[in-house]
């Protein structure tokens, strides 16, 4: 049973993220417009009650406030642009992934407009919207946030990270790097089994709990690189560890060595600065300083 | 109250590891024989009832199963060369950390001196031996290994993966090897928010869950990977996450890119081969034939 609300919102953008946050707001009884450049997206939620919108100034036109989750930067300026006139004495909550940079270039944009800007970086997938397992980070407006928390907390758990419209995208951009460094780690990791005869699905069903748990050594790791003094005792010294055996492995098996060769040239990098005897969190300032590489 | 049992052990090397699994043994009741090279890190072990055996070989001769921790490969040579007249008829369990070819070869050694062989690959740090949670590998003799699965079982959970006494070594090395790249990932997302003002720890709290939520994409990506046909309908394609904002933004807070760039490379080089409608489970095409590399 939906709860009224009367909030009136319009959403731009229908792809998978567009209509999964607009299915949001209708089941929680806002009155929304939609809006995409194709037509037939809008179907399954005008039958929960949507209405939709023939072009994007009419669904800017009906809300104070107006949702966009289009492609990408370039398509929020070509669907935008048009309408700054319109957008005036509104707000704008955009959670199309953009970088940091320009995530700021909006912002400006907004704030030329007349309009309040909140930036937002969805950490999920469609199916997760409406799940507190959904994080979505916010930057921006802060007014933007306070006012409308209950209305984001909808699509899932809501964190505020600062007024520099960036911060939502930076963050983003770093969970994702994250994530996608790990999925190399993954595919590595299975080309390595691979021919000895295990399926890499087998190989999933034990390296996903296994690094699942080593993620518990994150905080571990990140208290070091904040004390900044890696002569942690008890520590695997870089010189032990580093990784000659898992880059032979894998050439001995035939495939790239280049994702494990990452990190090693992290490690030996401060080996070669005189710091072999200190611990594996030190990669953090090959990191941090590229100046020190090669 | 230790539960008693006849199976007399002996425990050569009594590091941080081998201290853990020797402790596991006592504490089971069973008579254990325990050595070191250097004097005096057996002394907690004694007080819990081991007897510490003052040459190598007098601990190998006390038992019939003796269990190597060492450091590597290398010294597991120089403390068993000596020794091969007396293992002949005994049993040598080896969790020492080596190279696959490493266990192999020691196998080899083995068979030669007339030694039953059993190689473990040990998925835990100390303090988690003795728990389900220690994974603990084992390749080489099924015979040993169905022999001794009680006794195995005392330090953790115990998986049997083959007679190719590398294979331990090399499911070890390949789940290792998601490890650290993962932890690279996470060095890499804490650098990019530092000049932000976030601090490593406050970037491990978001990170740590939404990394161990993410591993369980493993299981889609192995299937991918396993059924070899890369145009999955829905996933987002290379071409579309060539992750270029990631680089730009990486270089934008002034820290290196090779983190986020090796995964880049691994895309590219699929984009360049013509698949960049293809989605992202590709990139092990990329890892597993490193004659596509540029
Ligand atoms: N899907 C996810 O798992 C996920 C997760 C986190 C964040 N996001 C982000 O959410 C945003 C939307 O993702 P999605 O999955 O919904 O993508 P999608 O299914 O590909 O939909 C893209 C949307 O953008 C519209 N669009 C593209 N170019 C346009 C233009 N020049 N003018 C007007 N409209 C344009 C498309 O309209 P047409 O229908 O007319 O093409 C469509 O509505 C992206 O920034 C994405 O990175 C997605
Ligand atoms: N600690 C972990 O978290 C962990 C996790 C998984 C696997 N492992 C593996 O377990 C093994 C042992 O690790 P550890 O943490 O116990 O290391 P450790 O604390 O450094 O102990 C090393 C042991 O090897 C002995 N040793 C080294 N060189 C020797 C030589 N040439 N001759 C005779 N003995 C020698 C040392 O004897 P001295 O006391 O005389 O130096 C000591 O007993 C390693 O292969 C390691 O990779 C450890």
């Amino acid at each position: 049973m939906p709860t009224t609300n009367d909030l009136q919102v319009s959403a731009l953008g229908l792809g998978e993220m567009g209509r999964a946050l607009a299915e949001a707001l209708v089941k929680a009884g806002h009155p929304t417009t939609v809006w995409n450049r194709s037509p037939g997206r809008a179907d399954a939620l005008l039958a929960q009650g949507a209405r939709e919108a023939a072009t994007a100034g009419d669904a800017v036109r009906a809300s104070g406030l107006v949702v966009v989750c289009l492609l990408d930067h370039p398509s929020v300026h070509e669907v935008l642009d048009p309408l700054a006139a319109d957008l005036a004495g509104r707000t704008v909550v955009n959670v199309t992934t953009t970088s940091p940079d320009q995530a700021r270039e909006l912002a400006a944009w907004a704030a030329e407009a007349g309009a309040a800007y909140l930036d937002g970086g969805i950490m999920a997938v469609p199916s997760m919207i409406g799940t507190p397992g959904a994080s979505i980070l916010y930057s921006g407006s802060s007014a933007v946030f306070e006012e409308h928390r209950a209305l984001l907390d909808l699509w899932g758990t809501s964190t505020y990270h600062g007024a520099d419209a960036g911060l939502a995208s930076l963050y983003d951009l770093a969970l994702l790097a994250g994530m996608y460094v790990m999925f190399a780690g993954f595919a590595h990791g299975a080309a390595m089994v691979a021919p000895s005869g295990m399926k890499a699905r087998e190989f999933a069903a034990m390296a996903a709990p296994w690094q699942a748990a080593m993620t518990a050594a994150f905080d571990g790791l990140g208290e070091v690189i904040d004390g900044g003094d890696y002569t942690v005792p008890g520590q695997q010294s870089l010189l032990f560890s580093d990784l000659g055996d898992m880059v032979d492995a894998s050439a001995a098996q035939g495939i790239s060595t280049e994702v494990v060769a990452m990190v090693q040239n992290l490690i030996r990098r401060q080996i070669d600065a005189g710091h072999g005897e200190e611990g594996f969190a030190r990669i953090y300032e090959s990191i941090r300083n590229p100046a020190a590489r090669a």
